[in-house]
């Protein structure tokens, strides 16, 4: 079994955006080999596509059907070992379902799929089949968000009072998705992108990055969702309020009408000792602040860190890392637990990645969010 | 009338906080100086404190009462142009009232006062008498904030969509009113401190600042308030959802349990073709963003910034400003206005201040927040 | 003797520059108030200057040498204690003598004068006569200079071994002087300014800051001055390396046109144990680096601080202070010794002020960087 | 010709650090593929390392000389296309001459060797045979060097008047190689790491991003090198002045003494109209700053940069890229070119990288570095 793990790309054609953010975040570590693709519907497309990666024609498929169903026939030696889903929203469920019914491993794109109902469905069969599932929640794959992780874990900063998750962006400030800017369409389409706009595509990241670090279990949301861009079929920005079990209290803000802004994914901690502050925008540096010493910022180059942050961080100590870096501990870590199933092993749990599970909060949080903007009022998660 | 101003202090003897400050915002510009005052209900120690402040002794009192009156029974060319009042909040009120009926103009440190019906009264009798009255939310007195300001109100950033104000602190991170420590002590008192702790004394700075900045008036709030600290009496955290009219919507967060943050009150507004952002731990810079430009940082020392700013920037260009070159704006400003009346003249618009309906707005602020975090629901303005 | 230390200014009158700082930080802190002036060599104009100033017309003088005399001859219970000398530099030393041979204290701008002549006849001078002497590096006012100094002095850096100090400005970038702006004008003319442009007006800020901090001192000198400007009679830009006595070697720069540059005057200084950087662009954070702990920010708001550092703190904890009030620490200190010296006491080593010998060692750097140009090669402090 | 570039490995072994760093940076973009190694001088290490990369014994040689010997008669399917040089300075003259003698392109991590002859011999015969050759000055891959370049060459700062470019690091403050540190023991070994330490091993880097941004040439250089740490055989510190043809003048900085410092490679770039400032610790910004227009901070994700900036960029705008990725380009745009030699095409200029003769000059300037340091006087480049 030495050698590396083979993936199936379902998705990620020419043209596409987060396809080929997948390949480099699969290709980094050497761990793993891109071995066939369904990479569009469309098959002279995807047959392109296959050929610009310099994959044999006869490993590229005109459907997810076809490729995860040609591939279960191959013998083990050469078959794939997992597939990755880089589709819009509305194609995860059926290849992901597909692909863990004919015993494939899954990396699918987040968020989950388009409702609870589904993510409730794909968590009971990855359950049902053993196999593994990881949901591309890139951010977590940071060495500085492990670190955070890790001290509040060590209960560092004391019990957590108050956290403020927010992910502001600007480049849906223009109705973009009238000019047929392809990601623009489908994020605004609720065929397929489902319930929400902003909150789906990247308040989950928040709320997934905000349950990481902290532990902590949302009780309680209140929401505010708006679409400011007239003509906009989904929500382009909106303010949440939360509650934990526990006690502690939570702002959550998404915004894809934030001008100006890139990806400003940022989270604030404040616990009863101290606080903790991490921002996307310099991913490398965790600004520690303590009720009565002086705020340090930690870094991968200088003093030590969690074992958990160490195992993420892989160049030169002091050498900024960045999104790509992140993304591809996600991929690194999924193959190393396919590897050591494998092997019937036990996966090593420092080296870890979300999973279904993730995506059913997820999901469930898009639908409680919705709920409560409805209502306008205080809704159970 | 050429002489300096002349102000009488209630409040802020020896021990006190932020008399002292207001006392070096005053002096900065050489355009106001302390002629009495009645430092403290504790005569002995008004005492010892005006000696310190190298006022003759016939002119420190006892009591404000007694200064109010005496003053008033010296001759014009003697006797104090207008008080300040740096005294907790329930102790605002009473003084303010006095100054007013007396014919004295008043600067009062915020919040105005203890509720709405006190804070009309005052509003209501500044009226009546026509005399000045600068209430002291002395953010807006920072050069770049007017910078903001002037670009909202050209419409640069084009109609405002989204504002985030907040203000993080952290020092009541523990039950420092337990220790006798005296900020701390009246600060979580409501006889003294009013029905709120974090959401009066500094969210109300946060709301000062958004409505200064923005123009935007609130419409509609929710909140959820809440003490942190055992044994605390009033709130140490606050978040608040905002919509104001024409749509725009807002998050306000006001915290001091925010451990190791200092004084970060910071606003993010985001309109339909940039944003700004500005934070009081780095106020001489303003970064701007735009949907398709570079990111912008202006500064008082290069490039031009509106007339606002200019006239709020005193020192070499490109040095750096604080917190209390701001507050003496307002003390310079209000100068101006009392020397402009004093002759007859319509005080310049360019020198502003907050004045005593900015204080009115606040209580109303903190009523409704107090309202909405009681009955979990929006709550009209 | 419970007054206020009376200043009288030299220089200063309207159209200035310098002069308006000096006068607010001498008035922050309430211990020093202007009795007199000699405010231009223009009469008119000093006349004019000292009414708006709200100077009473018989103490406003029409020359340095008028003011002194007169007011040797008041009463000493009226009488100025001490003048503040803010004319050019080529107008430092005459008023510097004269006063103290009347017996004056002395507040005066850097750099000192002229030449080290001139430099080492006003300390020997100061000597004889035992008045006190200021000499306005006012940067080293900031508590975080303060902070920085201390830690080194206690050795938690372990022996200094690299130095680097920097003051860029961009505002000479042109040929300002040719269209009869008035600082650019007796800046860039060596009969005003001395014998150097950027290194003396800004260069020697950097030296004096660099061995304030470090308390290293120059053994030796190498330096490439260069005008960049057409026409321009002085240098506008250095580059100086600097060697120190013990072994630790340094570089320090200077410009005047470094296109786009505020007063970004910094210093890292680099310890056998950690390192330390500080920078008047954001001068309430001190940055400290180590060899193997995370990096530190000390601020004044969190955690504790050397009490040299908290001397000259004067605002509440954590807001941002500037350029005026580190410029004000220097005016308090000195009305702290001049009372002192006055009650007959020491002065508290605590609350120093760079003297008459910093700015002997400040002449010195001028001529010693100005031969090592010429001569290219290294020349003995 | 539709495939992937073969790479063979020289160096790089299991405990190596750089070489990982190479095989992941030429794996990212999917375009190169590890298809041999000689990663180790030591036989059983280099196959020990070849299997952990999955690849074919046969392929996992045990000294570069059988590698380049046994790749040249496999059949052209199936053997490299170049090598990758990964070993210590003084293994890297040897392999470099052999892989072009027998035809192959070659990929050299940097300095180029151990002196100015066998750089000109490496030149020259890469003239000769026409091959490619790329040094990994790593860091001219970022885009936003690629942004400030651009920005230079269409004049938009004016002439360049003065550059400061510095490379500070702390990891050799202590007397690291004592203890059998790998990565110490070499490059403070005169006989692997040349004839200095910190000026070869990153003051090179900052003298080719010098270069390399600006366009200039330098003429003369001054030095002053230390070796800080006691029994350390090379310089571990070192300032240099520098004056490039045309008139600019330069401040060269690197230290491997500067406690607490990860990696903290910096430009400044002062013209005549404006200057910009980038560092390698926040990458993904480069600071541009005007005479009279606001300080711009631009970045891959909002605005428009120049093509060579946006050529260089691969992921999704406005998420952080860092040391891998601009590795990774160097790389890429080395495949580029072998792709284009092989098709028989010219390649295009807009994926340039650094080449032999980038490390000739780096040569020449490690050598007149110590000459003119040894000398104490300017020496011609």
């Amino acid at each position: 079994m030495h050698r590396k793990i083979r993936m199936g790309m379902i998705g990620g054609g020419q043209g596409a955006f987060i396809g080929a953010v997948h390949r480099m975040a699969a290709a980094l570590d050497g761990q793993i080999e891109l071995v066939c693709g369904a990479f569009s519907s469309d098959p002279a497309r995807s047959r392109a596509s296959g050929q610009a990666l310099f994959l044999p024609p006869e490993r590229v498929y005109g459907s997810y059907e076809e490729m995860i169903d040609a591939e279960s026939r191959l013998p083990e030696g050469e078959r794939m070992d997992f597939v990755s889903i880089v589709t819009p929203n509305h194609v995860h469920f059926g290849p992901a379902k597909a692909a863990l019914e004919y015993g494939f491993h899954v990396v699918c794109d987040k968020p989950l799929c388009i409702n609870v109902q589904e993510a409730l469905e794909l968590e009971a069969l990855t359950q049902q089949t053993s196999l593994l599932f990881a949901l591309t929640h890139n951010y977590t794959g940071y060495p500085m968000v492990k670190q955070a992780r890790a001290m509040i874990r060590a209960k560092e900063l004391g019990a957590i009072r108050k956290v403020i998750a927010e992910y502001p962006q600007g480049w849906l400030s223009t109705f973009l998705e009238g000019s047929n800017q392809k990601q623009a369409a489908w994020r605004t389409d609720p065929l397929r992108s489902g319930p929400t706009g902003a909150m789906g595509d990247i308040g989950t990241h928040a709320e997934n990055l905000l349950e990481y670090i902290t532990g902590l279990e949302i009780s309680d949301i209140f929401a505010d969702l708006t679409t400011f861009v007239p003509g906009r079929k989904l929500d382009d920005d909106g303010s949440v309020l939360l509650r934990f079990r526990g006690g502690a209290k939570g702002i959550l803000f998404a915004s894809q009408i934030a001008a100006g802004e890139e990806n400003n994914l940022r989270i604030r901690v404040y616990g009863e000792k101290g606080s903790l502050e991490w921002s996307q925008m310099e991913p490398n540096s965790l600004v520690v602040r303590w009720l009565d010493k002086p705020t340090q910022v930690l870094r991968t180059g200088v003093g030590s860190l969690a074992p958990e942050a160490q195992a993420h961080a892989r160049i030169p100590a002091g050498h900024p890392e960045g999104y790509l870096e992140a993304f591809a501990n996600i991929y690194r870590n999924f193959a190393l637990a396919v590897r050591a199933r494998m092997a019937g092993n036990m996966p090593d749990p420092l080296y870890d990645f979300p999973t279904v599970s993730d995506g059913v909060r997820g999901m469930r949080f898009i639908e409680r969010v919705v709920e409560a903007s409805k209502k306008q009022q205080w809704v159970a998660f």
